[in-house]
């Protein structure tokens, strides 16, 4: 037929090369609603992927959707660069009230430009003015963004390369489980630390995700992540988590490092911060970091109105109380008994999984096997996505707000997809 | 009173003290329509800033709301990531027609993450990538954005700073009038090119401004750009056009460098491109140089499907024909002469203007001056910044939508301020 | 009295604070013979520094003076920059048949200035010229130098903090005996090398001393300098032996590396090479590796002449046969026997110590006491430096040629002043 | 015939291709007096190249041999690390009467490693450190050295090449005479450090040549360094002098600058301050300056004591009095005559001249012109090299000791060459 013969064109003829997912997932998407979106053949999709993790409230949540609309036909200011607008202000109470205060967390709320990449940037630039250094640890198989400042901190060889020049400043240290428990925790990073030859530069910080999500979903264990918390201390460089992917309720708590119990000097957050899957990011950091001159950072969206409006309606709306957590919490247990089974079934080519919350990662033994996997996932009607250093681990990323019944649609689909391709 | 007097609290107590537009218009900005906002007390203000340049088409405006308030009731796809979507296919169908075809412009179009700044580190990417060359030229006074890839191409000292590494692989040439004439244009950038023992190595390419609007309202001659474009060709460095600020008609034609009748190799367009101050970014570049593996360069939000409503709405509305490019260059030679008196009446302060389209700034002897002019423009309901290395430049970027009435209030405006502060 | 009362004070009043050991052996020397050096006054010390490893044949050799004194009075070629004369001819030929042939080593000669840091830099930029990858990967408590090239790859915090500016493009990795056994060896760098998502950008090279002489004394097992050049040839890195101050039978062996049975992509030799205490520099590399321009690395006293004199002396002299390293080998056994009865003796202040052939390390548990040690040592007339990143092990670098006697002596007076300051 | 046919086979099979002198001269050199080198068959060679400015008291100057064999013989200290010796308290004592009192110079001497490129090395580094800064600014056509933080400030694009890594932290400004007196003298350069826009980062120094040699015979006037120095002293920037080739009276005074009476803050000295083209080198600077830590930059040859010995002996007899100086000066007008007339008559291929006191610059079309004049030369008996970025300017750097009918004989030489490939 036509319009679909001749509408994929413009996107080879006219879009760069550098597309990825539209690769996949070979249909032209047109409407969206909660955990499914749907093509312009009406066919629906089950989304697994979430916006990679922007989409933790669904898609075009009706809760959030009636404050959107609700602002927009008011004319509520839409581009506010950084001025003080209401829109701006309820999101900064709800988010003290809800997000901070709560959990006794002191930081100060930075509005970057709207993305995660510019959250980190921002984090990167106030660790090293603060600190007066230039060195940045961060871990194997991390995932920052990709704008120097950020990509020099991510590990992936593909993605580094495009750069076009060197990307100075950062030592690398193994992520936790990296060398199988061979190696004490931390030993290798406390000896350089300790020792005036080691030629490791003293660093500004160390920047972290507590579960790294395009590294292959590798999750620390609460006791690395407070061991890394007690070596910043010790050793006078500041923490940085990239709760970028694994925030807002990803592993259950608001924030993904609350589990551990540890309070990060800096804090970048994005993706699901909007909750509608509007451009929107915050920098949070302890009040006595906050030695910023106007407008030192800044960036033409860090004002995106729209986006507060969705986020102070996405807070009011599920971090009020312990519900959404708790569930997400009780589902975690659901998917890894899922997946227990499934790998019992299928061990040939899927070899293990991890996860936590509504994350997790089905590793096979190669990238071909996980492609293959995703593949057949998208004929059955699933958006599934893979990540890791070969790309070996599918990836398990559902909205938060699905129900029971989509989750476990979705892990048939994944277990029948297994099997087609094993 | 005290809803005012608590709510600016917030800001003062939780929101980092990077914060900067916010000082200088310390109200609570609460709705916006064309050429106004209006603050939370109903007061108005003339808004001659315009979002930085991002506001085009004015606060709201109506026939882009309209499509946007259609999308979204409608649950079209809001995140989108870098799927096929309807609404990309529309954006770029009509952006292949309205702006590429009647302009034979053979651009390929990358969708970076949605800000200024990341479109210029995919072009830097680019440019590098595909020379397999580091150096890269850009200019004095020139703004690129605040990552450590963009940052580093940006002139401003205090901006600089905030990186706290080294800013490398960028190499300064003079802007056009920067040496008063007192040099042949490229005499010095055309020296070092052709000597093997100048020290400079072969750039991958040069970024530019056409108007330099951070930098201070510079504005470049169409004879010395194609005095660049010559010298890029000839010396076979590719030439980027930042067309962030000065694109999407702000200087009278859509690209602001089509007066100079130059084609460059790579285009960073932001800002206005999504019409409706919506965060969105475009990567424009010749199809030989669309080297990029898939998702060699990603991000979040670059598949932000509402701005790509709005930016196909304003495409159809206002470029479909020549009518707001004819006005902008007709509004120009208002604000001139009306600046040309205002100088002339005022010789004492302000010392000189410039500009082209609807960018013009009116130099201070000094920033305070400059600033005590905003300050009381503000006073009188006006919105103006100021820019240019000592802040002494006050900036007017009207939306190109704001009538005939609000042109001339805001001038009006803008000379009583300068009498009352002279 | 006069001469002495005044004669220091140009050293303080002219010479610049960077000087270092006159601090530490606070008289004026005069001569030098064999392992003594004498003091104005005629006082005598034996040298167990012997310039840092430069002076493994002790002070004016007499064979070796003969043959520069001849040279000198027959007004042969004394600056050559890089032209040939019979003086580098008689080295290279002497060098390939008394080195290179019976080794089976296929290395071709390259002179570059005549100083370690200078090797080191050739051999750098011949690694990433090469490889055309910019990351070289360093040990901890390496040290190689103290020009920006070699000074990057050195780890000591004091020294490269005198740079000034960051020293990037190297990677630091755990030298042997670094972790105490409790890491695999190589299992860090290992799976670093063999994981695309680690952030390790392949190295060019990696460089490495067989023993530390400035780190401490660290002596690497021939096991782990195995590992190290399997892991390279595996991974396709060059292998770089930095043998400045081990190389030239200081170990035993010409090079320090032929005990493990390993052949280095790349050598850089100096100190002992002239044999006289002459400035003189070799890097040494496979012949598939010289792909250098010519004068694409250059130096004005790359070509000094009486050093290849003395250095021709020199290999004539010592390594015809295998009597010095014989000797060497077989002190070695009689030099840790005395540090192994002087710990028994005085374990409260010496904690370990470590070597190979002629080169030693006694390790104090801090600094200060080390320091005590060489003090006391000095009043007993025996010269002795520190090392390590806490200068706490005092290292023995007697002479190669020391008789029986001397080495007895120095054990001795080093036995006493341990006993003295503990 | 044999050895000769035999002989170069050593250079060709084991010494590297980064050899490069020595293939313009096939000959294999083995003695040399005064201005004279003799290669091993006994052919003669009127040096006109002296160590590339190494021996400006010629070869093997007999004065400064008798007191080089005189130590020698008597074992005088040969290596003395930075340990105090007579022998360097000689030179100290009299570099300070006889080069820094009479001249009214402040300065504090460091012995950095005998080469020039550890004296600039050195010379950066304190200037980064002294001054918390990274950015230095160099010349066009500039050459300082190999090793990576000198070579950062050579021009030379293909030396630059074999770095293998970029080459930060130095910006470059344009050399005296290099736009043709088309810009004013540091009109750029005072703009860029007056803006605050410019992106310029405030440099920590200077770096400069009075005559740039390898460049090709550069020679900036008195009037621009006085400019340059009073820029530095304005804007806070050190002002270093790299008088490596061009100090030692190369120009008639002692040090270059003296000309044009001004004061560097650092000056980096080698090639002929030892006077018998022994490696040696120093670093001055002002005593506020002297801000090192003991051992902060260190070298195994920084107390090359019989460069001391030669270096003395040198001073006393070539500096106690202006007799060398004023001949230098009067032989200046002497080679400018003879330079004239060549012009005069072979204007067709030598297309100008520069020079001053006894390092001159003869300009051809191109390198190949030349080239070929110095291979006619070499046939005819004399050394002369090419500089210049194209390697177009035949160098004439004759010891200042050369005999008048010595000079009178190299540029006849030198005519004869040019007529012959004309």
């Amino acid at each position: 037929m036509t319009l679909t013969d001749i509408a994929p064109s413009v996107f080879e003829t006219v879009e760069s090369e550098v597309r990825s997912y539209c690769r996949a997932w070979p249909v032209v998407f047109e409407q969206a609603r909660g955990s499914r979106l749907y093509d312009e053949h009406g066919r629906s999709y089950l989304d697994f992927f979430a916006g990679a993790g922007s989409l933790n409230y669904g898609h075009n949540n009706p809760v959030l959707k009636r404050a959107l609309l609700d602002y927009l036909a008011g004319d509520g200011v839409t581009h506010g660069l950084d001025m003080s607008t209401t829109a701006k202000r309820d999101f900064l109470e709800t988010f003290r009230s809800v997000v901070l205060e709560p959990r006794a967390l002191p930081y100060k709320v930075m509005f970057p430009g709207p993305t995660g990449t510019n959250a980190v940037e921002a984090a990167l630039k106030l660790a090293r003015k603060v600190t007066g250094r230039e060195t940045v640890v961060s871990f194997t198989n991390a995932f920052h963004g990709m704008s120097l400042g950020s990509l020099a901190a991510t590990g992936n060889a593909a993605k580094r390369a495009g750069a076009g020049v060197p990307l100075p400043h950062v030592t690398r240290m193994p992520y936790d489980h990296y060398l199988d428990g061979r190696m004490p925790d931390f030993l290798w990073f406390e000896r350089l630390l300790a020792d005036p030859g080691s030629g490791l530069d003293r660093p500004a910080a160390v920047i972290v995700e507590t579960v790294q999500g395009e590294g292959g979903i590798n999750v620390a264990r609460a006791e690395w992540l407070r061991g890394l918390a007690d070596l910043c201390r010790r050793h006078d460089m500041l923490l940085i988590v990239d709760d970028v992917q694994m925030g807002c309720g990803r592993t259950g708590d608001f924030f993904s490092f609350e589990e551990a119990g540890i309070t990060p000097d800096i804090v970048a957050l994005s993706k699901s911060i909007s909750g509608y899957g509007l451009p929107m990011a915050l920098c949070l950091f302890r009040p006595e970091l906050d030695q910023w001159q106007p407008g030192e950072h800044n960036g033409t969206f860090r004002g995106n109105n729209p986006a507060f409006v969705t986020a102070t309606a996405a807070l009011d709306t599920y971090w009020r109380d312990d519900t959404l957590r708790d569930r997400t919490l009780a589902r975690a247990a659901r998917v890894e008994g899922a997946l227990g089974d499934l790998l019992g079934e299928n061990g040939r080519s899927a070899v293990s999984f991890r996860g936590r919350g509504l994350v997790w990662g089905l590793e096979f033994a190669d990238g071909k096997q996980a492609a293959a996997v995703c593949r057949r996932a998208f004929e059955l009607g699933l958006l599934l996505e893979t990540s890791g250093p070969y790309d070996e681990v599918v990836k398990l990323l559902p909205p938060l707000t699905a129900t029971d019944d989509e989750l476990d649609e979705g892990l048939g689909i994944l277990a029948r997809s297994v099997r087609h391709t094993a």
